[in-house]
């Protein structure tokens, strides 16, 4: 690592001569793979983007000039030619972030990782810029999977409309969203490969590129007229060339000196330019170049020669959906799954196997994940989307809108929800109660284990007539917790043995076990406690405040945002019953949570066993002294 | 009206000659003048596709075929020929909806009326079919403007992909969304027309039709090559090509013959195909044409002869809004303006004109002016997104993560927030405050009169660390309600002249009028009411907790879906501060509301004056029962 230690900054990079640019970038990869294989994170695409982020630190000066990172795990390199070489506690409370991060960085901007926002961000920089009269570089990095998001398209047409607004689109071209790109994006350029194969197609972008420095010029002149014209009001391309919005590409995006007089002859442009890079996502790393499926995305802790999980990991929620969904398509012809580019990491993998005709993905794009199976569910079929919970953020106006206020039967499967850990703010899936909450019809259950999950999905796509969401946590599945009776359609977890109750624990989703471990402190301070699973968390159960009144307190415990969650939604149902009882919830602050473990986090927030106890045990003395008088009078000195 | 009148469904139309068809589209268009002249509503738009309309109808068989219209108001010719001719209730309690509704036909599907949702929905469709081994067909009518919504590049991203999925893609092009069409597309077909005349491009369009009936093979052919492949990673006309999306255009769109003729050529031909239709919007009708600016997109009730309105509307929010956004903008040259193809129905006409270099317009491009803003933002301006309540749902993510997860000042402006009658289920701005709730750091104001809206907006846009919102009604802006004193940031509207006062009322926006009412009429009851507006309701007043502990019942009234609103909000406020007084929250309950009077509406919902103190009076009887043990015994018998 003689050269990488040496690089306290961008400029350092100056200096450096071809050769020892190439060895640069050999250091950098062997400083990923050893240093990600120690700590997992993101490795395939950081390995693809070496010698395409030392180039555009070569070319542009940051942080005068902005560089923004599109989904941005491929921004590690970055981190190390921007001052941050200490990897050793990535993701980890304390140490780096998995993204781009400013608190780490002038060198960072966007640290929001859901995809396809880059273009956005770096119209508004550009047209900053030329208001304010300033003379700085904006470089947009986005991947052809980002590009098949809505957002991006948006981004284009305001981008292409303003011929005098500089701003460099940089497209790093790895054929892949997570999984391959689908769609028309990626169907032509899988032609043209198999064609032509890879190397020769790499070689001839480069004698084209040398040929022909900007494109779209002559394609322009050739074509123009009133027949291209119009068919360009649903094909941009012309529009891009006509609006001066230039191409230049294909580049070998492993080749440092290229990539250079590309940025080089983009920044001079004056103009919106794209700069097309052909990269591999992989590159350098036998196991994740083998890897067909997704070269190494992103990893747990592996074995960096073999690329094997040094702990191989139980049964997880994903692995659960993924079996069950595959017997239900077995049971039944109508229902269909929906991915958006994720098809892998949401457990679509053996379904997609056994029915190839009843999966669709999308590509990087939830609002037509869910607007499509609107369509699908009218025709009378079954759509499963299964989706991170954060990325539904996106999705919300379709759900409401195409499936809710259609009456439409969608089950929407949220992997990922509530507090998930390494991936940091914009990754926690704690939104989706929050903003679920005001849809007319919707239903949404959150299992506490594995056999729940199963049977909630059952019941999930039972339902034909709204839409129905279940919602589970990142990571490995805990042991089954038994129900020992039923109120309603809840299940009660933990029986007071008494008749009056202290206190009824109204407990969400994989938090059961942590609510129970409180109710077992609590009773040992004579505080008797009730535990209920509502299973489905909403609507409200309509046994729930009936229940709650025979109770002198009730607490609900969640693993989501605390305003306008669950807590929430249950406190109005005992409104709306006259049910007075004091209720306290518990749930994640009205905060943004930084990266740490999932149980550094729970813990952060007062939500294990012991947390709970010891805040519930402090309302119960608070609830005793105002009811005793004595102890009131002597508070209120 | 000989031939309108007897036209009692599509198949009606079979027999009819030429000449006959054009009688017919006169007789349209004399009706919906006259008509919606009498009751207000979509006119522009429906007077373009009088032909378009008769002509899909001829040419597929609806309703087993699929004929979907992305924004619902250019539905009207499409209600008159499908069995709905009583206009006369248009939009009103009990009459016809300004929208596709399935509960008035078989013919109609897609309810929401939020544009570029119709190809997604197609797709969806599509899929089915070919699941399904339905030989139907399905025809998706989308515009220029609609194109430029992020969604429809997701949906042609798929529709591209499948060669052997049938769909018949219908441009309907007017040069609009609701004001003229921005961005690339549209500029690119403004220089097209300027340099040949309409007249004659429409002209050489039908020739170069009959000449050339599908188009794309020949310049696919031309063009083929390793070149134009790599370039259509970011430039889809030449994939939509060679993916079998191909282009029957341009047709005039207001000759029968010629459209049906396109229309059975789309029909046969098996795969996705695009037809594309210019159209003049307001066509036949003076002052519509004459109308350069929105050319009566929608209209009140009007004078049909000059399109003038019956009755002068007085001040609105919106212009109160237009107005002091000038005057701000006047003062302070960092404050920008954003817009999503709403220019002058948010108020933004006078900025643009003073300041057209500080307005941007992103198309119906809601992700987008969210993004952007926050680069803008990221930038040191201050940008205002002035955008309808019921719109902001398409960009909640990226208020979350690119405004809110950024720390950013920027300010949305949500006009039509809340009940806003007419228009229906997909443009109630009732979620707002819902979704909003959980976002770290947003700041959200109700102005409850015009001059609470200028001085929240002036605060909101010196916020530059978080989001701020300012939300409000439709329409007529009420008279300004004084405040009596302040409670913290809290305006006092009504002492109740008594210590222990019963009940705390407080009320969001521009329902104080009600609410103050409603205490006149509970304080002659007996009841003694404190009525307070909280200015901003989110976050939550820290004086709050403190004034609700000195009433025995606390009411919250909002014009916003009760689940995790306003209510819940301030709430869960009282129960962080152990105030376990206890709480009543009105607002709208978990469904979908119809078109009707906002009157109507509030009177339905109990959100009156008379309502509210009703409602209010039976809480406080069965509070008095409950501490009164003789009424406690009596009222468990």
């Amino acid at each position: 690592m003689a050269l990488l230690t040496r690089i306290r900054g961008p400029r350092d990079l100056d200096r450096l001569t071809p050769d020892e640019l190439r060895e640069l970038a050999a250091e950098i990869r062997t400083f990923l793979i050893s240093s990600v294989a120690r700590t997992g994170g993101h490795l395939g695409p950081n390995l693809g983007v070496v010698e395409l982020t030392i180039a555009l630190h070569r070319v542009f000066d940051s942080p005068a000039d902005r560089i923004l990172w599109d989904t941005g795990h491929q921004s590690y390199v970055h981190k190390l030619l921007t001052g941050r070489q200490d990897f050793s506690r990535l993701r980890s409370s304390g140490g780096l972030s998995g993204y781009p991060s400013r608190a780490e960085s002038e060198h960072d901007l966007i640290e929001n990782s859901h995809a396809s926002t880059v273009l956005g961000w770096a119209d508004g920089l550009a047209k900053a810029n030329q208001l304010l009269g300033r003379d700085q570089h904006v470089v947009a990095v986005t991947g052809d999977g980002a590009l098949t998001g809505g957002m991006a398209w948006e981004a284009m047409n305001n981008i292409a409309a303003a011929k005098d607004r500089p701003l460099v689109i940089v497209v790093n071209d790895n054929e892949r969203s997570y999984s391959p790109t689908i769609g028309g994006l990626a169907s032509h350029l899988a032609t043209l490969r198999t064609t032509d194969g890879y190397e020769r197609f790499l070689t001839r972008g480069k004698e084209f590129l040398n040929r022909t420095p900007v494109v779209g010029k002559p394609l322009h002149d050739a074509l123009h007229g009133a027949k291209k014209g119009l068919k360009d009001i649903i094909a941009p391309q012309g529009m891009f060339e006509d609006l001066g919005l230039k191409y230049v590409g294909p580049i070998d995006g492993h080749d440092v000196e290229a990539l250079e007089s590309a940025f080089q002859r983009a920044k001079r442009f004056g103009g919106p330019v794209i700069v097309h890079c052909i990269t591999e996502k992989g590159r350098g790393y036998r196991p994740a170049r083998e890897d067909e499926a997704d070269q190494f995305h992103a990893v747990g802790v592996i074995h960096p020669d073999t690329g094997l999980p040094v702990a191989a990991s139980g049964a997880d929620w994903t692995s659960v959906f993924g079996e069950e969904i595959l017997r239900i398509g077995r049971e039944r012809e109508d229902v269909v799954a929906i991915t958006a580019a994720m098809l892998r990491p949401v457990g679509l993998k053996d379904f997609a196997e056994t029915f190839p005709d009843r999966v669709y993905d999308v590509g990087i794009a939830e609002q037509h994940g869910a607007v499509s199976a609107a369509g699908l569910a009218a025709s009378g079929l079954h759509p499963v989307f299964a989706v991170y919970a954060t990325f539904l953020n996106r999705a919300f106006d379709q759900l409401l809108m195409d499936v809710a206020l259609h009456r439409l039967g969608v089950t929407f499967v949220l992997d990922r929800a509530g507090i998930t850990g390494p991936d940091g703010a914009s990754h926690h899936g704690m939104w989706d109660m929050s903003i679920l909450q005001c849809v007319p019809g919707l239903r949404l259950a959150a299992p506490r284990d594995a056999e729940q999950l199963r049977l909630q999905l059952r019941e999930a796509v039972e339902v034909d007539d709204a839409p129905t969401v279940v919602r589970y946590s990142k990571g490995a599945v805990g042991p089954s917790v038994a129900a020992v009776g039923t109120e309603g359609g809840m299940d009660v977890l933990r029986e007071p043995g008494t008749d009056r109750p202290d206190v009824l624990l109204v407990s969400v989703g994989a938090l059961a076990t942590n609510c129970l471990e409180a109710a077992e402190m609590l009773e040992q301070q004579g505080i008797t406690t009730t535990v209920v699973d509502p299973r489905w968390v909403l609507p409200v159960d309509e046994a729930l405040p009936g229940l709650a009144e025979r109770h002198r307190l009730v607490v609900t415990v969640e693993d989501n945002s605390r305003a306008g969650g669950v807590g929430s939604a249950i406190a109005q149902a005992l409104r709306d019953a006259d049910v007075d009882v004091p209720l306290r919830d518990y749930g994640i602050p009205r905060r943004f949570l930084d990266h740490a473990s999932r149980k550094e986090l729970l813990e952060e927030l007062g939500l294990t066993g012991p947390g709970l106890a010891r805040q519930i045990t402090g309302v119960v003395a608070r609830l005793d002294g105002r009811l005793d008088p004595a102890a009131a009078a002597l508070g209120s000195d």
